[in-house]
């Protein structure tokens, strides 16, 4: 009697996830059904393995959806998140297990005691960012704390870059995942974290200008922007003594001082839409933030507006660009400046058939034990093989499929909506995960305490 | 029989208008009544008038609204702008006519046909700005209509300043109106103008650096930052033809550099709170928004932050505020930054008693008229007589009472929901505020369309 599971959504970051189950399908007794809204879109291998079945699946469609959720005895949802929350229902009307890589929602949290009543499990947040981070902070957390230390300082970051074969721009930068992610990162809110103690608040417009740095081994220098939510998950990780908790994003350096130009220019803003904009030239959307002149070139204009001298390597980063291209056109619709910035960016740094992504995530843990002060510094970092399998899809992908499989095999049994922080889920996915190729580093450096000499001026 | 006039709400700007209205009462047989919900704040000199009666009023009883307003020919209220709809409901239900100095709401305009099939009027935004801005713009515009001309520009401004005896600080500024809506200015929004036929947008951050500079005769020098609306008035004006349309807010020279300070800090953000900022010194809520060190102190920090050289004079602007005293402290519990910056900035910028406030408002009128491009620059400056006589006071009030005595006097008899900018509300209205010291002073200049030298880099 095989095992069936149900993948709803077959979208970008499945290769690895389905490759995983389909290995092993024969060995587990496994069947995996596939439904997708669009399932021309998936590859033959995949459809023709004689342990998959795919299916049209339009989750709005009750009947089908309720058919597909019956049929299975887990469900992994790739959803985009708002829509997890009809599938959840689903899972817990037919008592079948979940599994997504999103952030738990209120609405799903809401179902907790319900799930729990049913011994089912619904695991969220268990692909790279929410996922990877998680497992591996909590497992270096708990080992601290288990040999009597105290946490003092917990920073983590994360990054969606290109490989170094790969990295051919100025910029540094190539999108690996969602570009509208990239182009309205930091937006919606203050940045908020703590150094040493204290509160510390970052407004939009100076967020990529108070960047800290970080080298790894064989792969150089980075940088890191604090995200929104640094506080997040101070009282799930139990880090609320904690001196300094902060969240970042990574960059190759360099790359949030030239993005702060688009902030500064205001070509970032979501906020409202530019009339008449399909057509303008790259040239006058430029323009539109710059002030009037008779006389004086965008060039020359933008040049004093951010202070870019002659001899700075910015501006050869906007000519990168086209920017003030007058032929190339913007063929959106009154879009908003973000739209149009997304538009110009991604005819610049698309990834080309043969790129390859990479994924880096960098923690830092201060901690005192026996009076002594003490850090771990811990990274990974995971190369992407070609288009399709990517660093991303791999590690949004196999904890996913780990997890289900773990909680398939009775391995995983604690019921509830959760996230994996805790052992029983953190410990045989790392384990099973560094035979994949994906691992942290772990070095023993000086607590220096939150690190000024760090800070970007 | 007297004529009853009814003023709901007798706040800061009423005194020149009951005095106007007081002082008429005889000649133009007027009885007016004021409504307030704290009457005792009313000055005996108009309590005692013979020609007014002081009611304790509080809008939100029924009875008491219904009962004040059928008693009434004519309602001023003078409200905040988010109670006006339930005395105007009030007004049209009784077939009264209403006075207000505040925008017109959606939810006011929705009334407009039914206003006008009871032939009332319902006069707004004839105060100051809006109010004396629409009248001496639309005088003008009209002028050069009528003589055959074609509007190629428009550009105006206005100031609540403090008078130069009393510009006594490095800020040449003190709060002489609500100094919530001076911390918070420019935000909500990215401010959008057209100059010579584009669009032009100047996101949060880079507003206070765009300013334009104008003079006026014996006065000096003024600037002025843009203001979120500038094409709100576009159709209503009748300038969808315009090559350039600006509206701005006048400083004193340097103000608005120096604003930008608190802008780039992200002390004006009204959007979050600061946790226990009850009891936090100045000193320390300035660090919040600046880099952790365990050495440096907060005034080497934000000098490199912001960029401030040892002799600029942007220092002692920040001195002055106390801005570094550990001292200082901040009674406001859970208060956002911009509530705090509120604060600090009361403590050195409210008006002292012998202090007097100044408003400024400059036009600049652009047009073709038999081939030659021509421009007409107007400029108006009040001055306050004292601190309950203010300026403010006297150029919001007056075009008030006047409108009243108009409508009551079936000078003005257009009916509907409307703004003051037709020849019949205008021209009365204009002419008698010369006789109060209300007027403007209009310059041929040469027309330069857009003067981009007067720019800030």
């Amino acid at each position: 009697m095989l095992r069936k599971i149900l993948v709803v959504g077959a979208g970008k970051s499945t290769s690895y996830l389905l490759d995983y189950l389909l290995e092993k399908a024969e060995s587990e007794k496994l069947h995996v059904t596939i439904g997708d809204l669009h399932p021309e879109h998936i590859s033959d291998t995949v459809k023709n393995h004689p342990h998959c079945t795919v299916v049209t699946l339009d989750i709005f469609q009750e009947d089908q959806r309720h058919q597909a959720i019956q049929n299975a005895e887990i469900v992994i949802s790739m959803l985009p998140a708002r829509f997890h929350i009809k599938v959840a229902q689903d899972c817990l009307k037919y008592g079948k297990h979940l599994v997504t890589a999103s952030y738990v929602s209120d609405e799903l949290l809401k179902l907790d005691q319900q799930v729990k009543d049913k011994g089912l499990v619904f695991m969220n947040e268990i692909g790279l960012d929410p996922g990877v981070d998680h497992m591996s902070a909590m497992q270096v957390i708990d080992r601290i704390r288990n040999k009597g230390g105290k946490l003092l300082l917990f920073e983590s970051f994360c990054g969606g870059l290109v490989a170094p074969e790969s990295d051919t721009n100025l910029w540094n930068y190539k999108f690996t995942w969602n570009p509208r992610n990239v182009v309205v990162a930091g937006q919606g809110g203050t940045a908020k974290f703590i150094q040493e103690g204290t509160y510390k608040y970052i407004p939009y417009h100076k967020l990529f200008r108070r960047t800290e740095f970080m080298n790894i081994e064989g792969y150089g220098k980075f940088e890191a922007y604090a995200n929104r939510d640094s506080l997040k998950y101070r009282e799930v990780y139990g880090l609320n003594d904690v001196l300094t908790l902060y969240r970042g994003t990574m960059r190759r350096v360099g790359f949030s001082k030239a993005w702060n130009m688009f902030v500064q220019l205001g070509m970032t803003d979501d906020s409202y839409t530019i009339e008449d904009s399909e057509g303008m030239s790259y040239r006058e959307f430029v323009n539109l933030f710059l002030p009037y002149s008779p006389t004086d070139t965008v060039e020359l204009k933008l040049r004093l507006y951010l202070k870019i001298d002659q001899d700075d390597i910015m501006w050869d980063k906007l000519l990168e660009l086209n920017l003030f291209d007058s032929s190339k056109t913007i063929p959106l619709k009154n879009a908003t400046p973000a739209e149009i910035l997304q538009h110009i960016l991604e005819d610049s740094w698309t990834l080309g058939n043969e790129d390859k992504d990479m994924i880096v995530m960098y923690h830092k843990f201060g901690y005192e034990i026996d009076g002594v002060k003490k850090q771990i510094d811990s990274n990974m970092v995971v190369l992407g093989e070609n288009r399709t399998h990517t660093a991303m899809a791999k590690t949004v992908g196999l904890p996913v499929a780990m997890a289900t499989l773990l909680i398939l095999n009775k391995k995983i049994t604690t019921p509830g909506v959760q996230i994996p922080i805790n052992k029983e889920v953190y410990e045989p996915i790392l384990d099973e995960l560094t035979e994949y190729g994906i691992n942290f580093k772990e070095h023993d450096v000086c607590y220096l305490g939150y690190n000024p000499d760090s800070i970007a001026g």
